[in-house]
């Protein structure tokens, strides 16, 4: 197939942004008493493209597939989790579907590759390209037909979205080692940097993986270019919600990034489309090893950091009140002007 | 007056926290992998006594003062901005009311000893001591019937609102320097450590507050134990809201703890009841100078760290969808064996 990858303008709006650094310092607190909530609110103003932002109707997409590495004991848990959990999340007892029906969060559920076949389900999409990647330590984990499928699914996914916030979430067994394959070779990392427990590899664990994660980069050497280390390393469920990504950034949606999978799928989508990190708000600081370091090759620094790692969107799910918030401030919260109350002497 | 405060014995619940920590266990996600909202799942069991707790009716408590020792210039803002915030609030423009009516908590606001006589208004709460306090800089900032006046408006503030939930605000020009104070002499700690900028001050303002603070401190050198101390050095907002937190932890309330002011009537409170912080939440990291060695004093590593120095409650209520998310892990998310998922091999 041929790929149209949505164009990702910068968004240059000095204007703006003074306008919205000037509101905030109106707002009754000591000036910068605000803190990271100030930064925030001009983040989602400047996104939206107004001093009056307003989010609307939140889609939590939740990206799942299986992946051929996890053949090779890089997981503690077995494949059958992924379809196990798609259940789940579909029954709403997973962990971000509890957090998204407190907040008021749509959920979709994507089989973007998952190792089963699922009857139709109120909430769950199907847009499977197989049933789980090739073991990329043998060679690539898809072609790069089956890539640009993915990608084209999740700029489909989003454009049948409405509301102006995109939360991204994922499950698929195996998909912190497909992480960190494309940290290490977008970043030019060593994969034992970036490499962790995943869902609770001991340290033994941890090693194995490291050594199938080496065989992994050796078996796809050339695959340098964003794209093809995408296909050559990454799983459905990234490319997926790189598609997403790229297209959320488009309409300039907020996108709301959760742990190291959905951030491996941001890094991808920000060396085809740097501006995308312009419409993004790292929600969590992942306790799985690699995140730290991609949050700085992002140049990010989340919101939230709660040890968590879980994965699924969750700590996305769980700073959402804090972006509505920052909404609040600006649209709600009173100026010294309007309250009469004295500035600083 | 006779002072007769709550008793709060200790909880011990051994068999309690087993059933809570044996709960988590089962959730559907990685050992270990729900990091602290685990730990605030558990203390929301143990404080509401069950394993099925159910937060209701949350009650934000804004305090309001005024401090004798605000004329000594250790404020960047004029004593008037306490009234004047009293009317933001009670008109929902400030951010802690704001945020409030976004998470549906319920606001009181209490005017403990603001220097303004305030129409009577929906939501305020006229428990007046006096207007202000003493100049601590030159003696006791309120005799001791004050303070036990103030200590005893707080538990019947608190014996009269609904829920089991309580967040601690609080407004007063010059009440970091009480909070300073107290932290030093409860903590033995020289007050410059915990001398911060307050709502805005300089290097050479800090060190003219430093400069006050150090007389306040000696011209009370014989308050030493906890209620002499906040007698002396505290303030009335402060004084009611140590008898709010002692009153909410003897009925088991959860307490949400917000920034510097807010932990030094916690820290009055435990060094009276030792319990209490057995029932309190600890909302944000404060900038403000000295709370990060309060925090410290008091066992304490709240969940948010954004920065803000605030005041009013706002990191408390920041924190709030937190606290409902952990109690909707352990209500509404699915166990391994519930769900049909495999665990780990």
């Amino acid at each position: 197939m041929s790929l149209n990858l949505p164009p990702v303008p910068d968004l240059h709006q000095p204007d703006l942004a003074a306008a919205l650094r000037h509101k905030i310092s109106r707002k009754t607190v000591p000036e910068g008493a605000l803190g990271r909530m100030a930064a925030l609110a001009e983040r989602l103003g400047l996104i939206l493209g107004t001093a009056e932002p307003h989010l609307s109707a939140p889609q939590l997409l939740v990206c799942a597939a299986d992946h051929g590495i996890a053949a090779r004991g890089v997981s503690a848990y077995p494949s059958d989790v992924t379809w196990q959990m798609v259940g789940n999340f579909l029954a709403g007892g997973a962990l971000v579907s509890v957090l998204a029906r407190q907040h008021g969060i749509a959920q979709t559920v994507v089989d973007c590759g998952v190792r089963h076949d699922f009857a139709p389900a109120p909430g769950l999409v199907i847009r499977k390209i197989a049933p789980g990647t090739q073991d990329s330590s043998q060679g690539p984990a898809m072609s790069a037909a089956q890539c640009a499928q993915a990608l084209a699914n999740g700029i489909e996914l989003v454009k049948a979205l409405p509301g102006n916030a995109l939360l991204l979430g994922e499950m698929g067994i195996g998909n912190t080692s497909a992480a960190s394959l494309l940290v290490a070779r977008l970043g030019d990392i060593d994969v034992a940097e970036v490499t962790g427990a995943g869902t609770g590899l001991d340290a033994a664990g941890i090693a194995r993986k490291t050594a199938v994660l080496r065989q992994a980069l050796a078996a796809n050497a050339a695959a340098a270019a964003p794209l093809d280390a995408l296909a050559a390393l990454g799983g459905f469920e990234i490319a997926t919600l790189t598609g997403a990504v790229l297209q959320a950034a488009n309409e300039r949606r907020v996108i709301v990034v959760d742990g190291f999978i959905a951030s491996s799928a941001v890094l991808v989508a920000s060396r085809i489309a740097p501006a995308v990190l312009q419409r993004c708000v790292f929600a969590h600081r992942s306790d799985e090893r690699g995140h730290a370091r991609l949050l700085d090759l992002l140049g990010a620094d989340p919101l939230l950091a709660l040890g968590l790692r879980v994965g699924e969107g969750s700590g996305a799910v769980l700073a959402w009140p804090l972006l509505e918030s920052s909404g609040r401030i600006l649209n709600e919260m009173a100026s010294f002007e309007s309250a009469g109350v004295s500035d600083k002497a």
